[in-house]
C-alpha cells in the first residue's frame, strides 16, 4: 500500500545495500550523504534544507546516523529509526558543524575512505564550511553517479506513488481547465484549482498522506507565463497575465506524493483555434507519438530524440525545435538519465520519463504535451491519463 | 518606485561596479556567476534554475552576456537589456555545455583569471560536467564571498520591496489567523489564506507585479506541521493537521515582491492560554525585545545573539533553547550574516534581519515570533507590524 504509507522499510533497506554494492570496489567504510533528495530516498527522512548541515552517515554493516541541527533531534526521533541521531547546537556555531561531524564519523568507525554524494555540504542560503576531505582526512570516492543509477530505475511501489500522483495532477488540470476563461487572470484560474484540488486530494488520500516536500502538501496547476506568444519561452515566468481569444497556451501542473511526482502539461486555445494553430498542434501530438513509439528497454536515450528530431527533419519544422523529449522523474521533478541526442544511457524498464517535445514558434505561441510514462518489458506505460485532442482542448469564449 | 517596476538599472550597475571594485585585488579579466539569486542580484534576470547550465557573464570594463539554453533565447532578448545572449543547444547536448561556454569566454577575452562564484556550475536535478577551471584553463577566484558581502547590506530600494513582502505576510496572517478554529485542518487554513491573501495582493499591485520567483506569484500561510506538541519542532513538516482546543500553533508566511521577502511568524493559542502557555510565551516575547535592543551598527552579530542566550540563561530556561535569534533576509529567504554566536560580522546600517528566538518545549510546544527588522544609524525599524500580545494571538474556540 505505498500509496497509503510511501516506501516501506525492506525496499528502503534494499537502497542502502545496493548502494553499497555499488560503491564497494572503492571498499569505503561508510557513507555520507548531503543532498535532500538522495537522503530521502535511502532512508525516507525528509527536511527543509537550508544553510544549516544536514546528512544521513552509514557505516557499511553497521550503524546509521542523522546528523542534524539540534532543534531537529526530537522530530528526528519521532519520525524515523535511525539507530543514532547525533546534532549540533547551530550553524555557523562557535565550533563549525563539519568538524562536529568529523568525530561523529570517527566515533561510528568511518575513517580511511568514505563514499559521499559530494565532498562538503552544497553551499546554500549563505552557508559556508570546510570539504568533507579536509575535516575527516579521509580519502572521499563520489557516491553520486550509484544513487542516481538506483534512482533512475523505479519499483513497483514506486510506480505506484507516480500513478497517484499523475491522478491529482489531472484533477488540478480539469479544474484549470474549467476556469481558464477570457478575462480571468493566470493566478485567478491557477490559484482557485490549486486550492481546491488540494483540497479534494488531501480528503481523499486521508491523515496518512505526506507530500513527503517540506511545507507545501497537495496539488498544483498553473501556466507559469506560458501564456498567448509567450508559450513559445519554454521556461516563461509568471505575470499574472489576463486570458485572451486566440491565446495559446501550455499548462503545468505537480502533486508530490510521498515525495514522488509526475508531470502532465497540455497545450490549449482559447476560443476555435486557427489552421496555424491547428497545424503546429498535429506536429506536437505526431512528435510526441513518435517518442512513445520509440521508447523500450534496450534502446538509448538519444535514440527516442533522435527520433522524435527526425520527424521535425521529414517535416521541415527543425526551426519550431528547442527542446529535448524528456527527463526521467521520480523523487525528484528532474532527473537524469534525460531522452537528449547527448545521453546514451541504455533504456530499462522501470525507467520513468516525461515525453514532452515541444513546437515554438516565436511570436506566436509554443505546443507541448508532456505525459508522464513508466518503460515496461514490451514497451511503454502511460501514467498520465488526460486528453490530449485539440477538440478536448479548446477552451470556449 | 521599486514596489512598482522592481529595483532600477542604475543600481544593478552600482551593484556590479562594487562587485568588480571588491575582486579587483585578483586582477580577473572577467566575471561567471552561476548561481539563480547572484545573477537576479546583479542583473534582475530570474530564470527556472535546473539542470541546464544558466551563466552571467561579464567582462570587467566591457560586454555582458547571458549564456541559456536555446529555448530561453527568446525571452531573455525580450526581458532583459545583456549585450549578448549565447545559447547552447541543450542539456545534455552532443557537445557539453560547458564546452561552449568555455568558447564564448575565450571570445569576449575573458582568460587568465576569471572571478567566479563557483568553480562550474552545482549538480542539480542531475546535471554533471566539468569545472569553469577546466574547461577555460584559467584560474578561477571566489566571487561568492565578495557577493554575500554586498547582498547583506541593503539599498533603501531594497527595503521598500521588503517592507512591502511584509505587508503582504501580515494580511495573509490576518486571514490565516481568521480561518484557524478547532475542527480545521492545516491545509484548509492555509490554503485559502493564502489564495485569498494572493488574489488581494495582485490586485492591488498591479499588472507590473512580479514575484520575481518563477513559477508562482503572491502570498502564502500556514503552519507546516507546527501544531500542538509539534510547534516544539522548529522545523516541522506538514501533515494536514486538524486544529484542537489548546493547540499550540507557530504559522509563517511569505509574499516575494520582486523577489524580495520578508518573514513573519507567530506562536499563538487555540482557546484560553494555560499559566504555563503563557509563562513560555512570555519569556519567548521578552528574549525577542533583548534581540531587539542589543542590534545596532557596531555591534557583532555574535553580541546580539549572545544577549538573548544571557537572557535564557539568566532566567534558568536553557533547556527551552534550540536556535539562534536569526538570520539575514532579502532575495533569498535565509541569508549570511547569522544572528549566531559564532558569527562575528558587524552589524551596520541596511542589514536586514529576521528576530526569532524560540522556547521550545518538548512534547508540549514551541513559541516563537520572527519579524523582520532593517538596522538604521541609531538602532533599528522594525518592517513587520503585527500584534504580539498573547491575547490579540488567542483563537476562540
Amino acid at each position: 500500500m505505498p500509496v497509503a504509507t510511501g516506501i516501506g522499510p525492506d525496499e528502503l533497506r534494499e537502497r542502502r545495500e545496493r548502494l553499497h554494492a555499488l560503491v564497494a570496489a572503492h571498499r569505503p567504510r561508510g557513507l555520507v550523504v548531503f543532498d535532500q533528495s538522495y537522503v530521502q530516498y535511502l532512508t525516507r527522512f525528509s527536511f527543509l534544507a537550508t544553510e544549516r548541515p544536514v546528512a544521513y552517515v552509514e557505516r557499511f554493516g553497521g550503524e546509521t546516523a542523522a546528523f542534524v541541527p539540534e532543534f531537529e533531534v526530537a522530530r528526528v526521533r519521532a519520525e524515523t529509526g535511525f539507530d543514532r541521531v547525533e546534532p549540533y547546537p547551530e550553524y555557523p556555531g562557535t565550533e563549525h558543524p563539519m568538524r562536529i561531524l568529523a568525530r561523529l564519523l570517527d566515533d561510528m568507525g568511518i575513517t580511511g575512505t568514505i563514499a559521499a554524494d559530494q565532498d562538503g555540504y552544497p553551499g546554500i542560503l549563505g552557508y559556508r564550511g570546510p570539504s568533507l576531505s579536509e575535516v575527516s582526512g579521509a580519502e572521499v570516492v563520489p557516491a553520486a553517479p550509484a544513487l542516481e543509477r538506483l534512482m533512475a530505475r523505479k519499483s513497483e511501489a514506486e510506480i505506484e506513488l507516480v500513478r497517484e500522483s499523475a491522478r491529482w495532477c489531472e484533477h488540478a488540470h480539469r479544474l484549470l481547465q474549467e476556469y481558464t476563461r477570457p478575462g480571468v487572470t493566470e493566478a485567478q484560474a491557477g490559484l482557485r484549482a490549486g486550492y481546491e484540488a488540494s483540497l479534494a486530494m488531501l480528503d481523499a488520500l486521508g491523515p496518512s498522506y505526506d507530500g513527503g516536500l517540506s511545507s507545501t502538501d497537495g496539488a498544483s496547476a498553473g501556466y507559469r507565463g506560458q501564456i498567448g506568444a509567450r508559450s513559445a519561452w519554454a521556461h516563461a515566468i509568471a505575470h499574472n497575465i489576463e486570458f485572451s481569444p486566440g491565446d495559446v497556451l501550455v499548462s503545468e501542473t505537480a502533486a508530490p506524493v510521498w515525495g514522488y511526482n509526475a508531470e502532465l502539461e497540455r497545450a490549449m486555445v482559447v476560443g476555435p483555434p486557427t489552421d496555424e494553430m491547428r497545424r503546429h498542434f498535429d506536429h506536437m501530438c505526431a512528435a510526441q507519438q513518435v517518442a512513445f513509439a520509440a521508447l523500450r528497454p534496450g534502446v538509448t536515450c538519444a535514440d527516442v530524440d533522435r527520433a522524435v528530431l527526425g520527424y521535425f527533419e521529414e517535416h521541415g519544422i527543425l526551426d519550431t525545435w528547442s527542446q529535448h523529449t524528456g527527463h526521467a522523474i521520480g523523487l525528484r521533478n528532474h532527473e537524469a538519465p534525460f531522452l537528449d541526442v547527448g545521453d546514451e544511457t541504455v533504456v530499462e524498464p522501470g525507467m520513468v520519463f516525461t515525453i514532452e517535445p515541444g513546437v515554438y514558434v516565436d511570436g506566436f505561441g509554443g505546443f507541448r504535451h508532456s505525459d508522464t510514462v513508466v518503460v515496461r518489458a514490451d514497451g511503454i506505460e502511460i501514467l498520465t491519463d488526460y486528453p490530449s485532442d485539440l477538440e478536448s482542448l479548446t477552451l470556449p469564449l
